[in-house]
């Protein structure tokens, strides 16, 4: 079976995907050509998120992609629909929710500022401490109930918070109308997305919304930039009606030099490695190696998506 | 009952007390002086930390400390036998088990790095992935399981963690002997001290202790900066053999300009901030006047200790 490999891998991870397919074609990212993609188009497998115009014509049946969201092939959903989509849910929970936590403590317990007193050698103990939080007893409502917003809800209840959720389809989420939410919104110490990017959620962190949230209230983003209104966002931050913001995902990325966000008051940015760890390369070609097996013996695909649905 | 005061107020803090207890000498720590002594001496109340030559030889029948430590009354504990002292056990075990988590967190998911880069405007995501951790699944070892220690291993264990724990008197600790301890030290990903500052604690982290230390383990301390062999440690930073630490408390603080510790590679520095938080000068007012209503009326009081114990 032909396969084509456009992932980020280490050596490690390119041993073991030769190992198992000696004659897979493994390109470098960062330097491809057109010559790659005549021999992606006779190619029946895909490991990794091959540009989508690439698609249309080729030979490709099955792509595994290197990551849990798909947006950039939603609009050739309807000319995919003969090819198994397949992502990499649940591998990002753990790290993607670490840094939430990571970001979230690192406001309420003066990391931010206490690292860059350490730079200058500024001992501001007492100053710091009437400035400190607990996240204990904070009132909390997560956006998206995946892996990665069930990950979080879980290990904020263990700090002590009260955790509400939001989800349109999880069954076990306290709000499924965005209507009700909105009417309680302002009683939320923090509101944390782990949103996908579809139709539903674009923009779903609008001016309007963000208005409603409590004075003071913490934003965190680990799901996608497209959900935040970021210029609405700015404006929160700067005027102090937000009291703070975590983010991962921006609308642009890499964030430009120069963009306000790099210095929007009380903001930590995680940069987008909030998926990441040190063996994601070897987990990640472990999972598509685990899903090949399936696929060459015809059995169910671990991790199928819906492109039109958009999770 | 003459009461005086010597403890960091803000307004709110002082209306409380004197609301309670309108007599009430209220003196402004960072500008005592030989007058203030004068009037320490016949009162039968104090909170807050007064210097320890003042007490022999005054009228002192009950010491509220400020603090959960108490060293510095150690050396006359004899002639201290007849007053009552109590704590503020367990007012601090949220903030500094937080600070703690977002130490460790810090350091595993990059955030000392990337905010450092925020302040650079420096997008840095692909060459930080390879060098970040999960905390999910570490094997952590806890000094001390006081309400501090405690609660740390709670939030370990909700992240995941392999947690033993080593305390002499705790009935649930896994280890209560140091050499057993010892022949197993170097299986831990994280060693975390909150060890109060006894006899049996000081220097307890020598060098043959960190040497013990796994390759690459992080050290996190937010007992007491007497634990700990400072300059072993920075040895250890410095040579790699650890793989960073997250300091709350040092041997002297404030830490110096220009001490090494500032500048230690992996090394987050807390500033003694861990048990603070924005109500925390309201809540150790009102468990001050809880215990005065107590001592009154002839009630046992909370957190009486022990001070030859050092517990």
């Amino acid at each position: 079976m032909k396969t084509f490999v456009y992932a980020y891998l280490d050596d490690r991870a390119r041993t073991l995907i030769l190992d198992r397919l000696p004659d897979a074609i493994i390109v470098d990212k960062h330097s491809i050509g057109p010559e790659d993609r005549a021999r992606f188009a006779d190619c029946e497998v895909c490991f990794g998120n091959v540009p989508a115009d690439w698609i249309p014509g080729s030979a490709l049946r099955w792509l595994q992609l290197e990551s849990i969201g798909f947006e950039y092939y939603r609009a050739i959903a309807d000319r995919m629909s003969h090819i198994a989509v397949s992502n990499l849910k649940g591998m990002f929970a753990e790290p993607a929710a670490e840094t939430a936590l990571a970001g979230l403590l690192s406001l309420y317990r003066g990391l931010d500022i206490l690292t860059l007193a350490q730079k200058e050698q500024r001992w501001m103990s007492l100053e710091m401490r009437e400035r400190m939080g607990l996240i204990a007893g904070q009132k909390v409502v997560i956006f998206g109930l995946g892996s990665i917003g069930g990950r979080i809800r879980d290990l904020l209840q263990a700090f002590g918070c009260e955790v509400t959720s939001f989800a349109r389809t999880a069954p076990e989420a306290d709000f499924r109308d965005i209507e009700a939410l909105d009417a309680v919104l302002g009683q939320f110490d923090i509101v944390v997305s782990a949103l996908p990017n579809t139709a539903a959620t674009t923009g779903i962190f609008d001016r309007a919304r963000l208005d409603r949230f409590k004075q003071g209230a913490i934003f965190v983003n680990v799901g996608r930039g497209s959900a935040v209104d970021e210029a609405a966002l700015l404006d929160g931050l700067t005027s102090g009606h937000l009291g703070g913001a975590v983010l991962d995902v921006h609308l642009q990325e890499p964030l430009p030099p120069g963009h306000p966000l790099w210095s929007a008051p009380r903001t930590i940015l995680t940069q987008h490695t909030g998926g990441g760890y040190a063996d994601e390369l070897i987990d990640k070609t472990l999972f598509f190696l685990g899903n090949f097996e399936k696929f060459e013996t015809g059995q169910p695909l671990h991790n199928l998506v819906d492109l039109a649905q958009g999770y």
